[in-house]
């Protein structure tokens, strides 16, 4: 793991517009990577960008996602090939007042590197028992064992993490000074990705209860869980 | 616009893992779009792949987004430049018996084009009112009219879908036949993007009161506003 605190602005990652939302430190950057669930992973194809979404998990610099080993995606990407990984979460709409400053409130990380396909089964197995456990705590254990054959067909990617910048909006919308005094309501709506309560399996046998780790589920537990390679 | 309900699987889009989660008709495509608020685009640049996540709204075939024009990202796909547009709704958390059933359910649409800034100011007012009234019909109207040179300084970028494909997982875990009868809690967690109520500005003048627009912030009427273009 590096263990510089600040990735380097690159080419890549440099921002020219609105530079004061960027941010190049690893806790920044780490943070939003373990706030989020879904991450969009562009890659280059014949020449053709292709962005697709998944699941994903962060262990130390590395940014991991995995699929059955059919995938498209994933055969193309097992030969190291250089990704761009976008992790997005959207906190508001930011209403102006004028159309001009209309924005939103986001945390965005964009991530480049090679992503690799990791051989070893018992690597493998222990990143596939970090993410289930990311998601739920202890669920892993709960769980009927991996068979060989289902660790064979799933493929896992890492992808260290070459280059990176976070963006960072908050706050309330910036007018034109002279615009405040319009009689225009401005402010913002916030946006959450939020749980509602768990829905049984309608095939569940009878008796089983809602395990605690699945209980008033918690998306803003996530940034806080422990990371299984820290 | 096209009139043809079904978009053609190419090599692109044609779905070959869970084929069966793959649609291909213009409006489960269209319904994705129009239920979405965040998108991811991608393309290439230098030979390396990018993502960026923005804001989008949809007219008739067409994909749009704006921003500044000084964005690199604008700047690129302005002369016309092939993209991937990426549209993704995760709506829960599929629990299964095992590690390797378990999923996520979600609606996802992966658009093909090539995309070109919409250089005539008439259309361009037009579309930007289009997209702030699609956040909240009328809004358009109350407020500040933009100015010339906020028209010349924001690019709005079209992209005419010329492939695309949705695909959609829904439902409880789909688990090997022979895991059903173990003792572990199968099922799903609903996820939702949700609004909380709205919080004015500090700035805010005394006695504007929230409109109703923005009140009760509903974003499942996304998908149900009526389109300026239709």
């Amino acid at each position: 793991m590096s263990t510089v605190e600040t990735f380097k602005p690159t080419k890549k990652t440099k921002v020219k517009r609105a530079p004061k939302r960027a941010h190049y430190d690893r806790q920044t950057v780490y943070e939003i990577l373990d706030a989020g669930l879904v991450a969009h992973i562009g890659y280059v194809f014949d020449g053709h960008p292709y962005v697709t979404a998944t699941s994903y998990w962060r262990e130390d610099d590395r940014i991991l996602w995995h699929g059955s080993s059919a995938s498209r995606m994933l055969r193309e990407l097992k030969g190291g090939v250089p990704v761009c990984v976008n992790v997005s979460l959207i906190d508001g709409l930011v209403m102006a007042r004028s159309g001009f400053h209309h924005s939103v409130n986001y945390r965005t990380v964009m991530a480049f590197g090679t992503a690799h396909a990791i051989t070893d089964a018992e690597e493998k197995l222990a990143t596939l028992k970090a993410f289930t456990d990311r998601i739920a705590p202890g669920r892993w254990e709960e769980l009927r064992p991996a068979t060989k054959q289902e660790i064979k067909a799933t493929t896992v990617l890492a992808m260290p993490i070459e280059e990176a910048v976070a963006k960072v909006r908050t706050g309330p919308p910036v007018d034109d000074e002279e615009d405040y005094a319009l009689p225009v309501w401005a402010g913002v709506i916030p946006l959450k990705l939020t749980a509602s309560p768990a829905i049984a399996d309608p095939r569940l046998s009878p008796g089983i209860e809602l395990p605690d780790n699945l209980r008033d589920f918690d998306l803003e537990a996530y940034g806080k869980l422990p990371k299984a390679a820290e």
